[in-house]
């Protein structure tokens, strides 16, 4: 066929486009490490239920052995016309252990293969995941400890609503990384299951021992049934899920970051490392690595949806379409580590500006509410009419120009004769947040408590 | 303004635009019940905690009953401007009890409100995702069981790959199934804790009991930071994760009904209830069922989607743009609803066309990977050699006009003499699948093993 | 069946089921007009090509109009069991004008009808966007004439870059919206064809005329072929695609509102109908429709993906899958409708407040740019030298404690003897920004040129 | 910092991070063309411009000559300590002319060149997308010509419902692909402007000619607003889009193939090259190419939602986030590339089974409705009579085991007596097929016409 009617990439016609389809080994040579371990056990179990000789799973161990070695010192010859990396290592194999290599196919399938090495991979993922939000978390925990009773605004809106302080900040984001690692490790024990043995769909007449293979890969135990083995990816995509829901917690910190390293809101100062400079505006720091992390969810919930849209509707059991699992897998774990990676580091490392967030909390007269649950609570006053009395104590202060502990015991009376000199323990920035006791509530003591209970969860 | 700039449905200009924006109680009304037991809750512990006195509490939970009523009966008032169900019940509740309905709204806020309400629906919804795929699996295995021996072509690509039981393919979504119902029941419990009390955004100073409204609402126990609780939605995306994730599997099955149901398949007809037919065609029937269910992660994934656009990069704590959470939630969670219901019709009542799937198994030689696996087992033939002899036995019974097992054992041995007349144990489509005796395999006797052991765990 | 089997919403079992499956005129009677119109359409063609009687049109038309007075009177009697507004119209004027109503059906089928109809929704809608965002960009273009030279700080990274003016930044949103506009009438062309009289799927062997019913509805001409016709909804998916779009620039728009109402930043204030105060907090003024429509691309980009997943691998033509369309796309058309008008509303009378714009925009050496670009052009300079120069003028400036244009010019000459005095013509918050006048600069100059020309534009 | 906090990937800690976050050439590098043209078009500007002199330009395009030949000839030295493919550039320029390359950097920034480079790549590929198109077109044009009266069954629901002819069915295909080849046409045109010279985000106070560049690269003119500039990437969110619906056109074309291509169906037979087989099954022929081409939308609609995600409530003008556009957008479009190579590779030289498609239309009286269109037009019957006879006349047929033109004329008139033998004019499937003459409509004559139209159009 002609230029004109394939042209570009595809110039080749035929050929080249199915190379393109058919030729995985450029992304799947991540599965390198998994695939060798998948074959070391199914080598062992051959041998240990008499399928194939001992001296045979010597050999194949032995070949195995110099393959790993090859791949770590980057001198494994990858070739593209074997397609991918399971027939890259059976044929190298092949090469070094001669026929005995032929053997270690036996009672299994590409099919079963594969899905083996992706769960592997996957898992590994996802304990890498858990660790690595623990040391966010820790970096969360160390801010909250040191701001427990640093005044921040609390925000609804961007506007501000109540006084909080910064530590009890943190320590929210400590409670949504908490349910992230406890998705990602629910995740991790429904992928508990081994594939390994359900051969091409239908299981094998040969008498081997999946029990064996599973526990030997760290598995808790085999697939129950060999047509959902080789079908299944609900791993990937509950992985995916989970990575999803967890990058936007993390951008929803990050949008903070970009948002208190402005020049006018200015309420922290990211260490030198995760943000960028202007050679001549010494003030201009871009919070490049906030900006990431915030940009993140895009490649991770794409990958989500590639993922879901491709599986949509697909027959049993195992169809081409599925080849399209591992490009946005790898794709979206991969950024979701960056992105742990980047805030952990912005985390550890936050300068936090005390007086800006105090400045900024004190204003618009924040504790507001505190003086209507003061009158509420105090004189037993009706909510409404306690909203009543507020309003016109704010407005008498911004009169005066002042907040609302600037006001005299008499301007108060003028609203309300019934008010007592107590009102003052309620009202200023401290006693505002001192006076939420609640459980869960900002009161610093309350952030101390968590912080311990969290150092105690995370040792 | 005039009508020109505005036009359309905002033709009245910023009201409109600001009620479009505002009014949730079109939507959020189906919050009704889980509002009402909230304040039930919260009153009772108010005055458990002399916050209010007994006789408010009473006056309060009489109110509330009369509000349910009227709910229950379609009489109760819903009014646009009170714009949520929050406030119309509060209105109501208002002109029930009079003064004693503003002491409700102490030391809580609409915000904790709502996501305690939201949250309370979700794990209802949960519990009934789960009772839902509890039942279809019961109809997946009582067709298991009744088809524990009825082979039918296994597929991979849409092309007859090897015989396996329809019982064993049902038996595969049995399992998908049962990782679904552990993702909700996981998400249940990852959203068991109660923001209740957690005030606007930092707690409050009234001296609640945050455990007893949780216990009374079924939660476990009190979430620990109030910014995060008025903030958090992590309880929807779970739980729409792991809805789409259902509904993939629920589309392959579906799919598979609609290929079955052609006239070229054949393989099952659907029950009259779940299929339309055509007046003047007979034979046609369509499976809109299963159509529908097929189309129905559109709807989840979108839904999905929305949720995490709309919070990718929000600051805390709650921000107006999460009132768009609701419409697509429930738009998701209806949604697998109905397919749920939908398939476990159809799967219940479903009749299998023995003939048809047991004439599609035979063709194709389906029974040649027995062969090659017979000729590695008894004749410890390696598997290359093994795959090339049975290239040539295939090539035989073709040129024949027969299937394997309709070669002679002589013809068979001009192509291998040492092959013996054992070999004929593994042709043949019976003789296939209950070779496949590995664990997970297709074995009769290993699916009716499976539909005990299902059998006993849906019980 | 039993309860426990179905539970929930579907306690009736497969009736419930089906009807749920089924009913559509819940949403599909927003329908009712455009039906009402192909009908006529269809009715006079029919007549003029002689298939019917002229008789047999005048009582079909009459009756049609009777419909049209009932649904806008709301006397129309929807029936759920005629499931969607096709047949329920159809059902009704069959009630009216009797067998004559049977007629009306001939050569078409309810798969051209469905398309027809939603097709002619889905062109009104693209042409209101179009008309909407009009009006939006003459509100924009109104402020950028009020603040062509309105100086603010230009952002990248969300810290000071370089000075610009306010109207600069308001045009390039208009610059956005004319894309957004361009891409509706796209769209709108390319759903010119009227999928009328393809009936079924195969067209019809009746002599009918579908130039005059394309042409009778304001189409440009008749689809080409019939199977496309009835199995397309690519003017559903275009249309999505482009609110997609558009949302995302008024989510830029609506995000930096967020930022700019903060008490931080303070840029602007935003009419009072469009946002909520609180009665207690006078300085606090949520931007609530704002907010909704920075969080609206989340239910357009779901609608979208909906559509996507629910047509993806759907074969030829009319699947029961594609009644999935509506719900989705109804959603994502109002959620754009509302954006645009609260987007106009907000920009319509948005308050500037300049001193504390102009106030940001000269803090941290915004203009040291420009001086570097006067070291280049007016000494030649290389780029370099001329970066290390403003390097050191930064530094004595920030040691002075002053900006750039408070240097005397011998403080200058400390760093660069061949300074001269036209140096302080490119320094200042005003002169930087009249200097930027190469094409699409932001120079005043420019910006009342480019108020002009959109002007001429809109008008 | 240790080992434990970052682990993985990132075990040297910030300065991996702060790589990982930034570097870019690893994929930025298939800009290269497109930013040694940018940077011809500049220079040659500035000189022409009297900015730099024409003996710089002269050394600049000579330099930039030598990189383009470093780069066709793999020899270029890609540094990652260098970012991205405009730094590494600059950086080889320096090397290679010395300060001359410094000089080509006066008067545009990194902001307004990489919009420029992947706006001309965009526009490339766009390009590229409506060729690769057209070649798709020409191929089913030419199946529809050799298959202008290959009756086939016409199905809704997968259930046969009329007959129509297979070359009817690759022209709905056609039609699909003219409106996704003037969407990509569309994008081009509105992809028109040049970003070059918008500098940082301001506009620059050099004296540059903007409209020269834009020629010089092929745009049609300069960008009007130089924040806009910088910060739109519209032409990417707009390419694929229409890249997302395409893609659903050719997923469900591949569904078909992946059905016809079953051994149920045996519809069609896929040329070698785009199948695979298995070396023990000759008839398991898997339609690789297909269901890969199937299963490409989740690759693009993934790369969509990931630049809309991306893009959602960023703040003008260039913030980090964006950097993130590029590898989902080459990964979107590349998989549209292969997608439409497959699929024309495959529709080129598919093999039609006419007889069985002829076979299975003529099942299930899928000529009821020409039966019942007759008899309301030649005896005037209304519709619902029409279709009553209908229904009894199947009836007759199924008792007698016949299709309907298997009914003699006697037999008729029990149902009906007026029938007359001019029924038998559309009974049977080519006077079905011939019969469906309306415009539109799948008659041979109208497949021939329309097969022409085309010719002429792809001409």
């Amino acid at each position: 066929m002609g230029n004109k009617m394939w042209g570009g990439r595809f110039a080749d016609g035929p050929d080249a486009i199915m190379e393109a389809i058919n030729v995985s080994i450029d992304f799947d040579q991540r599965l390198a490490m998994q695939d060798l371990a998948g074959s070391r056990a199914h080598a062992q179990m051959l041998s240990d239920c008499g399928i194939i000789s001992s001296a045979d799973v010597a050999e194949i161990l032995k070949g195995l052995d110099q393959v790993e070695q090859e791949i770590v010192n980057g001198t494994f010859p990858f070739r593209r016309d074997l397609e991918d990396i399971h027939m890259n290592i059976e044929a190298r194999l092949t090469e070094i252990v001669g026929p005995a290599a032929g053997r270690l196919h036996t009672a299994r399938s590409r099919n079963d293969q594969v899905a083996t090495d992706f769960k592997l991979h996957v898992r590994e993922r996802l304990v890498a995941f858990d660790e690595g939000l623990k040391q966010l978390q820790i970096a969360l925990v160390n801010q909250a400890d040191a701001n427990a009773d640093t005044v921040m605004p609390g925000f609804t809106h961007l506007q501000t609503a109540q006084p909080v302080t910064f530590g009890h900040h943190c320590l929210a984001y400590v409670e949504m990384l908490a349910r992230d690692r406890s998705r990602f490790m629910d995740a991790h024990a429904r992928a508990g299951q081994s594939p390994l043995g359900s051969a091409a769909l239908a299981g094998t007449s040969f008498p081997i021992n999946r029990e064996q293979t599973a526990k030997a890969l760290g598995f808790d135990d085999p697939t129950r049934n060999s047509l959902d083995a080789v079908a299944d990816r609900d791993f990937v995509l509950e992985t995916l899920s989970a990575a999803s829901i967890c990058s936007i917690h993390l951008s929803r910190l990050a949008e903070e970051i970009v948002i208190w390293t402005s020049a006018q809101f200015n309420f922290v100062r990211l260490p030198d490392k995760f943000s960028t400079g202007s050679s001549i505006m010494p003030q201009k720091r871009n919070p490049d690595a906030a900006e990431l992390v915030r940009a993140k969810p895009g490649r991770i919930i794409g990958a989500l949806t590639s993922l879901l849209v491709m599986l949509k509707g697909l027959p049993m059991t195992y169809s081409k379409d599925m080849q399209e699992d591992k490009e946005p897998a790898f794709d979206g774990m991969d950024a979701l580590d960056l992105a742990i990676a980047a805030m952990t580091g912005m985390m550890a490392d936050l300068t936090v500006n005390k007086p800006a967030m105090r400045d900024s909390a004190g204003k618009g007269f924040s504790t507001a509410t505190d003086l209507a649950d003061w009158l509420v609570r105090a004189l037993d006053m009706p909510f409404r009419d306690a909203h009543h009395v507020t309003g016109r104590l704010v407005a008498a202060a911004e009169a005066k120009g002042c907040d609302l502990d600037g006001l005299t015991l008499d301007e108060m009376r003028e609203a309300e004769p019934k008010i007592t000199s107590e009102v003052f323990d309620v009202l200023g920035l401290d006693n505002s947040v001192k006076s939420r006791t609640s459980f869960g509530g900002t009161s610093p003591d309350n952030v101390r408590a968590q912080v311990a209970f969290w150092r105690e969860q995370l040792s």
